[in-house]
């Protein structure tokens, strides 16, 4: 089953009020640099930091109140545990979030802080959530292989039309890819001729190996910095709204986004975290290259990043 | 002669379309730590990086075609030098900018490449700029003691009261006293209820040894992270504006500006240079202590901030 533009419709209105309508910027002066019009669309002043709340309420709003009682489970590297704490605690949920032992000290604060247990392992994270989740009847709400989750995110794409309705090509930073699923349904629904393009890291790239081999991709490791965008494979859903709607995924390095990071902070005034910045990353790089005097619009979609380890980058 | 609010309003017209109407953010959570409700206008976001650009177009509109034809000279640390050499690129005028041999190096590069003259010395830099003036005719657009720049900085209060009616506190980082006096004209005069408060650097305190004295204050030496808030003296126009209009001005200490330009940062993806990150400080610090539940605004007045610099002060 395939999304469509009416979900993502339904997941706005549920979500109204609960998550915020993020600015898009502009740089003029980089934008003169690429030779294109340039907007960013700034999910990391999102609650919680990300995009990421948009799908969890999505799917909290569409549980019945007898599941949301008995409690949520997840897994995650950080921003959707910390959205799924936090949108649990909105709702007066429990929520428990397995996480790598390896995943960032600020990400596991964050999520503590909101109000989320969190279960840290060095076993493999889907199999001790989903024992987790027999074990204590739990309802999972998957970080991105879910439709509800996806159509959540997908209210990215529906405000970008809103605030720049003459976008040619949309960037998308890909993990497992539920925020390009959900943009790519709002998008090419209503604007058919603009593209869609996703970004992955070189070091973790499911979703083009997924491409490749024509079925959801699972890899035996990945390496990059950009910690949000790592999970070890693609979705059952994500690969088919992918494949539907997308017109290519781009892998680019750790240096170019890194590059790309330093760019948002110093032209740009945007504190991103490495995954945030692997859209601009694409296009700074050149692997994506939008036609001269078209209109970009890259989602910069999450910032969090302790000082620690962004002092270390800069 | 004090600014009225037609002055603002007036001004507001003069800059429409050069400038942005930037974005005011709010931040849920550290607002409930602080217990009020907290909005930061994000005028790092303006062009060129800083509020600067408001005054400097409103000042060039309001300029003969034979005065800008002849050419602009001013004094700058930083901020007003790449406003004037971009606001002078954009109407076709030459701007010669005289800059202390201890400005960052960021800030020299970035006057240079919107296309200003910069003439670096370690001599007395008004010395130098009114010698600039007489020899080859030009006009000064002073970088805060000039009604029609004071006027221009206005439009922050005007675009602060539409995105926040309510707004009970207005926080406001000072250097000369440009931004607070066309800021508190545009606050007082349509929400008198309001208090208007400035920030300025321990070692950088001109305007509030100037209201403790009764007159303009010159300071012998200045010290400080923040070095757009670091002008050795007040202005006669915003000293007078500041007393009439200003409720009180605190002085922060450097370590209080860097622990505010690490929250902006990490918490609110915010990318601030440290005189961009004073008002902040003095909330934080309970230097400025609001009551509970009213309405904050603190203005994040520029981002203007060299990546090595930066990296030294995470």
């Amino acid at each position: 089953m395939l999304l469509g533009l009416e979900d993502i419709r339904r997941a706005k209105a549920r979500v109204e009020g609960l998550v915020y309508v993020t600015p898009t910027m502009t740089s003029r002066t980089l934008g003169d640099e690429l030779g294109f019009r340039l907007y960013l669309k700034a999910e990391l002043f999102q609650k919680t930091g990300s995009f990421k709340a948009r799908g969890v309420f999505n799917k909290l709003r569409s549980m019945d109140p007898e599941a949301l009682s008995r409690g949520l489970v997840s897994l995650s590297a950080g921003n959707h545990a910390a959205a799924l704490a936090y949108g649990a605690a909105v709702v007066g949920a429990m929520a428990t979030i397995v996480m790598p032992a390896t995943a960032r000290p600020s990400k596991v604060e964050a999520t503590r802080r909101y109000g989320g247990e969190v279960v840290q392992t060095e076993d493999d994270i889907l199999e001790v959530c989903l024992a987790l989740q027999r074990e204590r009847n739990l309802t999972l709400v998957h970080p991105f292989d879910d439709l509800a989750v996806m159509a959540g995110q997908g209210t990215v794409g529906l405000e970008m039309l809103e605030q720049v309705g003459d976008v040619d090509w949309v960037i998308v930073p890909v993990g497992g890819g539920g925020l390009i699923s959900g943009i790519a349904v709002a998008v090419k629904r209503q604007r058919p001729s603009a593209m869609v393009i996703g970004v992955e890291p070189e070091g973790a790239d499911a979703m083009s190996r997924s491409l490749e081999q024509g079925a959801p991709a699972h890899l035996d490791k990945v390496s990059t910095i950009a910690d949000g965008l790592a999970p070890p494979f693609a979705g059952d859903h994500t690969f088919r709204h992918v494949r539907s709607f997308v017109d290519d995924i781009v892998r680019v390095t750790d240096v170019e986004i890194l590059d790309a990071l330093r760019v948002l902070m110093e032209r740009c005034k945007l504190a991103a975290e490495p995954s945030g910045a692997a859209g601009l990353a694409a296009v700074l790089s050149g692997k994506v290259s939008p036609p001269s005097a078209s209109t970009v619009s890259v989602v910069i979609s999450g910032g969090n990043i302790g000082l620690d380890l962004l002092k270390q980058l800069l």
